[in-house]
């Protein structure tokens, strides 16, 4: 999860994160338009062969052509709630936009793992600080897919 | 907006704020359920006669008795974003927990002006520095309504 | 509920629709656009006075100028649900479009009585096949009005 | 889209239909539980080399086993509009019951094409005669998919 508009270092930190979760197999889920963190995460997890990933969509607009499977909702940011209830772990980059601090809120209430990669101090000292909050902080995509090697389930 | 837990300062807060916003002739959204910061605030506007309350419900079960008029959306905690989107000011009440939190992010999101009431420091530094934030703060329900009458459409 | 477009006669029955349902206190929920059987039926209750007007709104349009709370909801035809499980009696009249046969069809779903009003034979043959289907017939508006009065719950 | 209860007749169309839809190469996707039509569509599917299958779940409880992407929404009932928004065929078995009926005026109204599989007369006579619906009938499975084969965007 991430800013449909971001600076160049984040949008490199996504694109390494997409490629590093496709490697292990995993399934790399994004808010499914074509800009920002979303975009440069399914692009990453395209560079490797027999990668699978899902967008899920706020409305009828195109999704990112990184995107294999495309999920319509017409919920508009409403559709949040729906990308981080189906996630197993949520990795949110750099949270310095309103529609990810939403998903990362939501995933706490839903009770999900979140890592904040490359997250202000402000945005680990808050989210840390919501009732049963369980966050965890990485520097690299590196780090945050060990992390998440960590969380998923049956592991 | 606020915690469906929350201690004996915030739940009287909400209601002070419930019954000066009804004072006003304003219409008291919550998000309907009989618990916490949403219970104490409409409790409070029913404490004025010729209040409206309307509640935007999460699921099946039954509202708040302080509820004019629930709105059954089953939606869980998709509702949130309904909330805001059908306010014209969003007041949360210290954003302690990540539900609120998640309103007080789609609330940016979407445009519409948020005021802090009672915020920790960091939840004013985090939500403050959030890309097109509209953030107000207030210390009182007194102050909050002060604000809120300062930011609703064609005042 | 009924069809954005719809022809002369449903118009003239939504507006008498409205009007009877508000001189019975009755709260008038609609879809809330100002489009056909929808903005007739708010209209119509708009007659009569001290009636209240709700309208389940799908994206941010304005509302009608005869809706006195409009819920926004940005769920598009997904809050077709919403408007079915907010109500506790829904009458469709003439179910001649595909977004009132899915409110129709949703509201079967919830378990929430139905009157078809000037529905056709087919739509009447249809529902009232349905699985668990609670479908009520009337061919004029007060037809309409006299059995969702022995629908409302606690009578 | 089919019935959560249904007889031995249609699960047995659904389960030759998801083996039908796999063999093409087609992703299938259901309403995800693990009951009736959308059970048996998604276990054919499965019975199939390289198959994948995508349930749209309407809320917590554990989806199908034989669903290879789970997509969880908390949206109740409103999770049928993604679920034709999502689709590019959306195909119809038996359509007896509410949920499915829905199902199928949300995809008229969404201009999705639709197939209705082994449709009563009276569903029929009814969706046909909606507003901008393009309905086609089909009597087994391999029909179904023949039709299919011609509306698939790009084809």
């Amino acid at each position: 999860m991430g800013g449909s508009e971001a600076g160049a270092p984040l949008l490199e930190s996504a694109r390494a994160l997409g490629r590093l979760l496709a490697r292990r197999g995993w399934i790399v889920l994004t808010g499914g338009r074509p800009a920002g963190v979303m975009e440069a995460a399914a692009r990453g997890a395209k560079e490797v062969e027999g990668s699978l990933t899902v967008g899920i969509l706020p409305d009828e607009r195109p999704p990112s052509a990184a995107i294999d499977l495309p999920i319509r909702t017409d919920l508009g940011q409403g559709r949040n709630n729906v990308n981080v209830l189906t996630s197993q772990v949520v990795i949110a980059i750099g949270v310095e936009d309103a529609g990810t601090a939403s998903e990362v809120a939501l995933a706490i209430r839903a009770g999900k793992p979140v890592i904040l990669l490359q997250a202000s101090p402000e945005a680990l000292a808050f989210f840390g600080a919501l009732k049963g909050a369980h966050i965890h902080r990485a520097d690299t995509p590196e780090a945050a897919v060990e992390i998440a090697a960590t969380l998923l389930p049956g592991r």
